[in-house]
């Protein structure tokens, strides 16, 4: 810890926020090289080439609609609003970080999604005989997902960390996050259909450990833009409920065709109903007066989601969704309103959006439903085939049993949980280095920082005399920014 | 009328709008006996249980893309759409309850699908092997379905109720729905695929009878609160819009595969692109100068998918469709300029979102012209075995014909009427009860009673002094809630 | 020129806004005349038709799965979730104008599908049998397609036309349209799945010419209410999400079955990250300080859908779509910087949301990249049989070979340009005869003109004292529209 702390200070250098040349630069060289790579590597896979045609009558297939996109490229538009609008939306509840929230998001996911097809097809789709990566509809999900994993780790560090951060941890994220998965679905061969493991543990770790080494000790100067708005809130609920809709398709997304994708759908759908449930229950009971906390709203209510992830596709039952959703309502909520200020207080982990209980906790829950159902998995249950399919119990697999198959998704948890706390605490010490034009700790949750604002003078809550100062000098920038509008 | 008056008095004590016992109480009781009676009774239907490769073969299906997840999930998916942010945002056009819209939506939603899915299982899918309800896609569709009419009755409510009262009149509302989609459907053999009678038409008395019940001669003391603002009106058009964009899919979603989904989707795109030209004019012609009302835009759009409803799948044809869009738009938006006011003035409704206009009368507008288009059906418009499969004419209905099943679905208007006033008036008289927690006449359309609200001057109107008041208590209140969120 | 000056200024008599007669006569002359030719003309397809049973047989279709409608119907609601919510949102970043975005957005949008679908069916689905026009899934995608043209249009002069206005202007754009798509698809044979020249290019030039026609001199008098507050550029930001989101959808809705919608998908899918990249480098790039300017990330990010367009179900590769979402995000970035300033300046022509940068140069762009990629197809890349498919060499024009068909791409990307540019100054001259209820110049880019607004003095920026006077009349009209809508 003594080293950290005086690495600590060495990086606490006065910060200068301007990012033009590094930002533009960042951009520009990583789309070159994305471009370089994916000429090298990247090809599309046999049901997105011309060549369907042929392959399709070599292969004896019926109809165009067996073609993978008919199965999957519903479940991949609804991933698609996730990671956009539902992740986006989501941050956007502080009352001076909206355009951060959903323009960052916007650019991580951008960028994010380009490098995970690269480092997912290096892992898991490389055409032995050409050395080339074949994509398809699959592919484009998965990049989602890894996506998803680094907005998660987003959550923990929004609002007091830089675009140009945001891009180095993103890129890292990514990578780890193809090692990680490779881990474990390939070679610990643990199944993880909604990514309660694989996304959501280790991108809330990675996030939180980022978070913990980054830490502010002075961020209380920033505490009056920590709120929300009335119509912030409303923003943010929008984030929520597409994010609540489309889980059930998350968790369906990449699962088997047929039985798998509609047993996943329905094990979400109701686990998420029994969360939204409980959420409310605990909000209401912490307050003196019963009143429910928009907070809780917008973030317990998809603990269920999360949690639900990795079994969604086995016979967890109808009541076995409920359960798990009833009991992640009860302890998100529950985080809000203890761990979150606990965590800040003692362990130095500041947590804007609180993906220690939607994400963290849940994750954690998710992997240990997933060991359990796994374990308790039997052919009465799945039928003979049925169990083979959904445990994927095939090629050097097929002498695989339940039981032994918990153990190896046990030990896929562990896995995640390594790399985002090992991955996050070096992508931290990156970040610490004064070099990436982050904002000073009276400057966070201000998109005053990054974007130019509009002459908005009713919106900007003049609640501290401080703003008032950045207030005039907003609208000297901002009336630039309007002529150039209004051309 | 006078004993109802005099009950009426007996039920107005002072109110207590503290929840913070009842409103967990209700959430932890329903919810632990949902997960008993899911126990008990529901599990996955073939198509989602892991033997569906067995069944698969057995029924010599030739591919997974023919399991009926992937007919009805898109469907599924934007059914899912319209009732958490359609009709959720839809709500959202007062200036002050917006958190109360989206929030107690949400949770109605969530409680009422459980409920859906085992009233429904028992009335439509009961295995009689083994006594389980069998659940899949079809059966997530028709929860979202049954909870639609309990949000449309919401909307005769909105502000006006306690969360605790909502959840109640959800229990009974999805009972009642059950029942009579039984009656409806299944023993006098109407058809309603996209429910204007057994959705709209129920839930839309439904709600304005418990309105009538719990009606507040004082409302006029939270008369300020009842307008929009700009923003809140924008907020309004997401809901607007979403829900009429995917209304094609609400009308299609369960009707049959093949043309039936086809064809329903067709007709009410049309019907509602002719509902939005004379909503629009009618709008502009009420007003001295031709200005257009963002009420009549918001809700009024909308009544040709509520119309051509239940004769979505009949071979209404393209521009059988446009009139009744075009007739539509004109009778809703009448509505919110006479009968609204007419209805609160003489006949003591209050009806916060005008569902009278968008639901109740375009839902037994919907329910005659399906009546008159079954009746009118022919074998040269739909062939022998069109006809068979629109209407169902098989089994014990093999005899029916046309004609009749004209007056069938007269019938089943009839029984939807009753159901929505008979039993919104007694879940009514249970509602006045003094215990629900519901708001005094003062202090409707406001969060403030039920939610934390972030510190937000600006945001809230000062229309009349009495606000002041309210915004110091809250501004010492949200000051707690801020520290919290900060933590 | 000096004609047009002469027919300008003979044209500018004092502006009367009351659109109270000429909107609801125009809507109901139109609503009636559309039922009318549906009902001589538009009948179900076969496959939306009772027949489709017996079709079915006939054809020997194994299942009811291979109805296009499964095909086609979740793209389908892609699309039309980007005109309605994608062009509607993305137009509400005026300060003032987002009901006026949002509303008269849904109005064109409602007219225009009506008359595509005529305008359409002549020209393509006629049924030489029966005279009938037969329409399907496929026709309301085309539908929404034809009316996304003059939602592009409407664009250009947002806040500077009445209702009235817009649909004269839609009439004409969706027969110009019915016209230039049937020329360049049927006659040129041109392909053009995402519509970069028939939609983008000829939207985007039909808008321009008609703001250029429409120039106003004195509209600085309006400068105040150009720009755009906190709030409503996060509501742009829905629009602009749910346009980068769906269009992956829009560019595969029409595309072959099987891996011409595949690969579609995936084009765009890539090239539209690549384009956030860049947009966002040289959005940072052009300000002094490097901070992000929300018009860029609003706008520019959608480039690389218009650009990969024609192209996107050719086998553009996957490093070709990044290619070209690179080069757009810089050029449409570099456009709202510098050729916006321009065209206002020296041209005349005013471009309120800057669609000249978003859809005419990224259209041109993107049928040059079309005409290149297909004269450079080849067997060996396609395959026999899949070169044949995707360019649709086939009756006709069997004979046709790629190179031959780069030619025909480059006429039909100039038959584009001729109509927008030539159609747009003709209606441009019909829409400046005072007689259409537009706002002088003094009063544009407001809601309060042709909107009831509610009372809602905070958010109403009090910029310029000519505010105060429009407020205090609004306040009072305001307060009629209020109790109205409290009945």
């Amino acid at each position: 810890m003594g080293c950290i702390q005086s690495f600590r200070q060495c990086c606490d250098r006065p910060k200068n926020t301007n990012v033009r040349i590094s930002l533009p630069a960042v951009c520009f060289v990583w789309q070159i090289a994305m471009i370089i790579l994916f000429g090298i590597f990247i090809r599309y896979n046999e049901e997105s080439d011309a060549h369907w045609i042929e392959h399709k009558t070599s292969k004896n297939i019926s109809s165009n609609i067996e073609n993978d996109y008919y199965f999957r490229y519903p479940s991949f538009q609804d991933v698609h609003v996730m990671i956009f609008v539902g992740f986006g939306f989501l941050m956007t509840f502080l009352k001076r970080y909206s355009f951060g929230a959903v323009g960052f998001n916007f650019l991580i996911a951008g960028f994010g999604l380009q490098w995970a097809l690269l480092m997912q097809g290096w892992f898991h789709s490389l055409d032995p005989m050409d050395g080339k990566i074949k994509i398809g509809v699959e592919s484009m999900i998965n990049a989602d997902f890894c996506v998803a994993s680094c907005l998660i780790a987003y959550g923990a560090v929004l609002g007091k960390v830089s675009p140009v951060q945001l891009m180095v941890m993103t890129l890292f994220g990514v990578t780890l996050y193809a090692v990680e998965e490779y881990i474990i679905l390939s070679l610990i061969h643990a199944r993880d259909a909604g990514g309660s493991m694989v996304i959501h543990t280790f991108g809330a770790y990675y996030g939180l450990s980022i978070s913990w080494m980054l830490y502010r000790p002075n961020l209380d100067q920033s505490k009056h833009r920590i709120g929300s708005v009335y119509h912030s809130d409303v923003f943010a609920m929008i984030g929520t409920l597409f994010l609540w809709m489309f889980w059930p398709s998350f968790n369906s997304a990449i699962s088997d065709h047929g039985d798998g994708q509609h047993r996943a759908a329905i094990n979400t759908y109701l686990s998420l109903a029994a969360t939204v449930l409980t959420a409310l229950a605990i909000s209401s009971l912490s307050q003196k007066t019963g009143k429910l906390d928009m907070v809780h709203i917008q973030n317990a209510t998809l603990a269920g989601g999360v949690a639900v992830g990795t079994a969604a596709e086995f016979m967890l039952m109808p009541y076995g969704s409920l359960i798990v959703g009833f009991c992640c309502g009860i302890i998100s909520t529950l985080g809000y309103i203890y761990i979150t200020p606990f965590m800040e207080k003692y362990l130095k982990i500041h947590d804007t959006c609180g993906i220690h209980n939607l994400h963290a906790m849940p994750g954690v829950i998710g992997g240990i439903v997933g060991a359990i159902t796994a374990a308790a998995a039997s052919e009465d249950v799945y039928g003979k085939e049925g169990l083979m399919n959904t445990f994927d119990f095939t090629g050097e697999w097929i002498d695989m049993v339940p039981t032994r198959q918990g153990g190896h998704q046990a030990a896929g948890l562990c896995v995640a949980l390594c790399f985002g706390i090992g991955g996050g605490i070096i992508v931290g010490c990156i970040l610490r280095l004064p070099i990436w034009g982050d904002a000073p700790d009276n400057n966070c949750f201000d998109d005053e920082i990054y974007w130019e604002l509009p002459e908005d003078e009713e919106n900007n809550p003049p609640t501290v005399e401080y703003n008032n100062h950045m207030r005039n000098k907003a609208v000297t920038e901002s009336n630039l920014s309007l002529e150039r509008r209004q051309n």
